[in-house]
């Protein structure tokens, strides 16, 4: 007999459903929630190759990395593709999205990143639904980076396919996802002979053989593991209450803002402008003259764990992000973050003042 | 700080390259092993996708029911389709390809399932490779039900795909799975221009980005929890030796057919020649006039975990299926699943001799 | 960071509190309870010690093998013990207790095991309370193998020291123990000279230190894996309903004894009294000219996780345990646990009925 | 069936003399090893009770609190105790323990702490021991805080009864403990009639029913999930070596001092001479005029999770301590916590110089 503390009955249809209704909760959507079995890219592509077909316009708003993979998809789809990009260190507005919509007016489906983990910034989904739907098209959502950091509201925003996983501010598992479908989006899908049917992308396969059939028997055989894992986090974020935890957050991310800015040395935040900034991570601008990589290794050799990150691609030896997410949205992570780079850049010989920069995060996020 | 008993670091890719080894092992494979993120259906639509094309003449051998999905996607890949179908109780042969070969000499890609989980049917796996290598063809095995249970060697054998997951014999986890490719797969995927690239289902991507890039970076976020669960399942094949696992899914597939034919009541296997009978499972015909499904429930209320499951489909009310494997690969289940059995018919009225079915086992599987 | 599935937070004082509150519950209880840091053996030790001394006089009440021990602990400590034992195929009553406090008029102290484990036999501990009480002795109660197993409710029938372990019926570790003590059995103690003080064996220590301190700093570094482990067993009872959990087991007990007797082959419930037969486990007499270990051995070779143990000490050779406890209190561990001896006993030559057995049981325990 | 990764095996006896043997080589110790089910004090209590009986007398080494503990245990036992009793911001010498032993020449007892985690500082045991053997006292080691932390070698200092708990260094479970013991000690403790024996507390029982009785039967049922535990952790010091993990606590000693030092303000080292700091934490005195609990306090606010401890009893106000010890022994949290306190006493107004006391720690302790 195995001990029960360690005791793991399989994973019935009735419990992967109980956790299905549970991420719905989350998302307050009243909308269908499907929970792949991969790493939300795989409801990103199922999303854009079910809504996408050949005689689709696609609007790509490119904020980040993640447009061009978007945009990669959409054109193997056989859709007319315009990139909407903006530079990574702004966010896109909803004017911009209006415009652009107002050029292309045969623009049937929209894809939107609204936080970018890589660069910093994060997008006013609210507005530009409001914008997506008065035009008509399908707006496609990837909200892995900010479900848990930010508000987050697909029905109350008109998003028709949110993509949601909990790596990130969730503090969950990477290898299970989900994905919200408005009655709009199956119909769309429904209607796309291309979507993909029968296959490990298809959406429309979770409709037809799980929600459609009384979600009693499972398509397949699940990820166990990581559903529990999934299971278990949106239950610790449920008793931390969500509220709570996107303050957290978005108490990380301005304390973070305000102690660089206190710190000096040349540093400055890479998204310009404060609203623009993603309760996800900060990304900072390394002072001129400075390898942003070798200040990361520098701070880092201290201390391994601390979430620092260098820029990679195009940014790679100017960009420094300091990730506060999950369990590291916390004061004692920003300030464990700030005084190492502070550290690292004195090293280098540059003038800061670690003091100033804790006191900015103490000031800006006091403990209760 | 959190406890060491249940510490987990985040999993590397020198971690994910030693799991990746380890299957290789498993299957005594020179050739390239990827660990696919998601279940077993995810690496065989992947094989289908990069290695049909429109053009390509597939033979598709049907022993079960997974021949049909197989054949669906080659026809959504625009292959002409050869299906070689035989009845499901018996093993398809070599003979039986080499005709088909011979009447479709454009054939250039061969499916096959190894073991039938589905309808306890095994194919002679060795035999039909020489056949299909000799024709050239690409050479795809799904050996989902096979791996753990009985011999898989599939460089030895001229398997271009083989394809495994861990949830049968092996006892591990649904959520990962894995595949070996060969050198001339590789070149057929590389070839093939609608071969899935950018994509969850793409190989492809693997190879570039993961083995060609030296297996440092891994493409995206893996499911940590499924792939420390399969390390875990090889490691303790390991130490059993794989050997005397396929060893005791061989002894246990004989006991049960040993003991049904002991017990009598109108009880036969499904599978008519012992040597087509796959280790993973044995599958039954229930007594004439009496409903499978119902004497299944009998047999269940009684002990709900006993590995029996009542036939789907086209076998409905007909079959009756032992599950074998893994942790229940052991005499103790064999005769705990014939004796409920033999009971659940005996209180349908019919005669049965539950002794000797016991009996039978015990001599065919003696313990040690 | 660690991966949140498995994140261990501390184990806080207000937790190890909630525990404690939790397995009050389950005792129905509103004295103190102490959660001990070691095997049950820990906390009957530190009751006999506390609770004993010179010119004490104890009513040891022998059932089964603790009693021994408890009696040797008792004159440890300088008491005059008088032994009251019963053979250990029945219970003992509550006339015989009450005989035995009136030839000992000056007895304080009397210790009794509810059901024992490993003679099968369970006593009526509520009529035995209500005359130890009208006596006026301190009256303890080892109720490890009866907690889960059957209704325990030590404040209604007067124990003074209920002591209990979680590694019987409720399936759950054996590493921490808990104690409840009434107000009565506190001033007992405190006033004991000889009473464990500053030692791992005291229960005053707990209460001084933690429970009138204020439960804010635990003692000492407790055994937190095993303290969860507790605390997610009494969490199952509590979903499945500790009424349920209990009927669970009265019908394990009541279709395996059922089941013996339509059996036949010489075996015999070795409790003569159905009424004294313990819900935890069921003991059998072995068939004349059979050797009772050798025929478990033969059991357990066809399937050695079934719950089958050959008694031990006098009773070896000649009696036969069936556990039906936590985990195994289902009809398919009683159905396969009699199929396996009915076999065993028919390999040795007897005439058995297995079929009559099985349906004995189901008779008795019908499925839902 | 439960899924593999999670599927714990009972722990059989030779699984629990594996650990036992495991433990012994992390001591390099010929003798037996007993792994008792309980924190250390559980061991500790066992080896005085078992040693001391009226007529002894001991030498009571108190460099710390434990020392008052250990006393109490004596004078329970009814032996003649002398205190030998050094402030504690030093080690006790040899020549000390030489003096007292001569003064008292019947001394048959004598009890050490090696490394103290309250008050910081450490005894220099193989020269102690060395001086305890010349004499021919019975000798008994608490070293649950330098186990792990600073060379252990029972056998080549002449400690007799040498007892650890995995808490500390050792980075493990506190529920079980283990305690070597040498020949002549089971001599001794065979030779107290007043030696505890069945009973929990009883180092006899577990020679007599487990050692001597060849390991085969466990005397009672172990806390199994602490047991994993505890084998966990031994095998991941193996991994790392020990060598190594003692070196990285001697390193996290030696770069606390040092940066204390750098810090400035008032701080300054407990223990006064470097050579009698103990690997195991740093304590530290507050500067004048500032409270240590406060202090604490607000270093906290910013990072809960930093090992920073107030001192209690005699030393609240005064003390704080810098655990270094386990997952806890790198330069990240020996930076994070200087940083932190330094930030705390800046905040109170003092001045330190956070930037020279980070750059100390890493010249005293350079990354690799």
């Amino acid at each position: 007999m195995t001990h029960p503390f360690l005791d793991l009955a399989p994973l019935s249809a009735a419990h992967f459903a109980a956790v299905e209704r549970r991420v719905a909760g989350l998302l307050a959507t009243e909308a269908d929630v499907v929970i792949m079995q991969g790493e939300a890219l795989l409801p990103l592509e199922g999303c854009v190759r079910g809504g996408a077909r050949p005689g689709s316009t696609a609007l790509n708003i490119v904020t980040g990395p993640y447009g061009q993979t978007f945009g990669n998809w959409l054109r193997d789809c056989g859709a007319e593709v315009v990139d909407l990009a903006v530079p990574f260190h702004t966010a896109v507005t909803a004017d911009q999205v209006a415009e652009a919509l107002a050029a292309h007016p045969g623009t049937d489906f929209v894809s939107l990143v609204h936080a970018e983990a890589a660069t910093g910034n994060t997008n006013p989904v609210a507005a530009i639904g409001e914008v997506v739907r008065a035009h008509g098209a399908l707006f496609m959502l990837d909200a892995v980076a900010s479900v848990g950091a930010e508000p987050l509201l697909p029905d109350a925003w008109g998003v028709d396919l949110c993509v949601i996983g909990a790596q990130k501010a969730m503090g969950g598992p990477a290898g299970v996802s989900a994905v919200s479908v408005s009655e709009r989006a199956w119909e769309r899908l429904a209607a796309n002979p291309r979507a993909p049917r029968r296959s490990y992308l298809s959406l429309l396969d979770w409709k037809e053989r799980w929600i459609d059939a009384g979600r009693t028997v499972l398509p397949h055989a699940p990820a166990q593991l990581e559903m529990l894992a999934l299971e278990a986090c949106v239950e610790r974020i449920e008793r931390e209450g969500l509220a709570a935890v996107t303050a957290r957050h978005a108490s990380a991310a301005a304390a973070t803002r305000a102690g660089v800015l206190a710190l000096g040395g040349g540093f400055g935040p890479y998204v310009e402008d404060a609203r623009d900034a993603a309760p996800v991570a900060t990304t900072l601008r390394a002072p001129a003259g400075v390898d942003a990589a070798s200040l990361v290794a520098r701070a880092l050799s201290a201390d391994p764990s601390l979430p620092l990150v260098a820029g990679g691609g195009a940014l790679a030896g100017e960009m420094i992000r300091v990730n506060h997410y999950g369990a590291d949205a916390t004061r004692g992570a920003v300030l464990s973050s700030l005084t190492a780079l502070g550290s690292a850049l004195a090293e280098h010989g540059r003038q800061v003042d670690v003091e100033a920069a804790r006191s900015a995060v103490s000031e800006t996020w006091p403990s209760e």
